[in-house]
């Protein structure tokens, strides 16, 4: 049985963004050598998320306006008494999911025809980290 | 240790469609020969998901119903530039979420007395996957 | 490749309640004698959810409330019809989301900085249950 863990790193330039990663996370699992298992991908931070969809810029923007009109920032949250101001950004990551286990089959990443790996960027502009652990043979 | 993976296909007549899967993923738990250990599954396509919740009529109706009212069909999605017309799809599948880890203990897969393994489809009439991957021993 | 199972009881005085678990969920780790793996943490009934986020009243409550204005109780159900008054438990447990799977690294919870674990209770006053399955050497 073999486990191998990298972390990787984020310091986005917008307060919200969406990087691809299904690259960074296929070259993981391919130094881990696993060749059947799953692999897991979990933002470390509680205001990103990680997510499986489209690489499809119209509906990134779709997906963060969606974001935006159901976890809206600027409200009065009691989260922001203790200073903080982004209470939304929590609710984001709420919504979207903070991890996914991806599938290994045959040395690769088993996704469907369309699937993406996304890191989810809700309160940026500082390093933040994503645990990448690989379990299997 | 052993792995063992499975593809469940659809092709729901409608667009929407909740199918009961709970026991076709036994039956794979049960063709694993695995007594210990987890069951991923994990829609493969983006516009569907996989939940766990309850088999009562009114309730998935309920669901259904709330998808459609936080991530409604018919608005001017960006994604709807592409030519595609399913960016409610997507959302729905971000809403309910698109995976579950389910546990097996003593060769049976270890959920609560109400919990029943659900495939979400929101954009159907077409064939879709679903990988169920078992790992354990 | 060890396999440790253990189940936490809840039975909260509230009808919604959110419970700090991550020191039940370490200690069940520290005796699972798992240094590499994972640990699956979810919730058995399907009124209830398990979360990763902010140890922060203020932002507890800013989550409640939000689950609250998302998926709200007294609506007029159709799960209601079967006598039940819970749908909007079911909705948030959806909204929440059910599980969570936490690496362990070195023997510890390889959490980040902020990350808590939460039980998220929507429908309680009645004793209900968690599994918490260790995967790992």
């Amino acid at each position: 049985m073999r486990f191998y863990t990298e972390y990787l790193w984020f310091n986005t330039k917008k307060r919200c963004e969406f990087v691809l990663i299904t690259n960074e996370v296929a070259d993981i699992v391919g130094r881990s050598k696993v060749k059947e298992g799953i692999v897991l991908v979990s933002a470390m931070h509680i205001t990103a998320g990680v997510y499986v969809n489209d690489a499809e810029d119209g509906l990134i923007k779709d997906i963060s306006e969606w974001l935006e009109k159901l976890a809206p920032a600027g409200l009065a949250y009691q989260h922001h008494l203790t200073g903080e101001d982004n209470a939304d950004a929590h609710l984001k990551r709420l919504l979207i999911g903070h991890q996914v286990i991806i599938p290994i089959t045959n040395g690769k990443l088993d996704l469907g025809p369309w699937e993406q790996i996304y890191y989810a960027e809700f309160d940026g502009q500082r390093r933040k980290r994503v645990i990448v652990k690989v379990i299997g043979e």
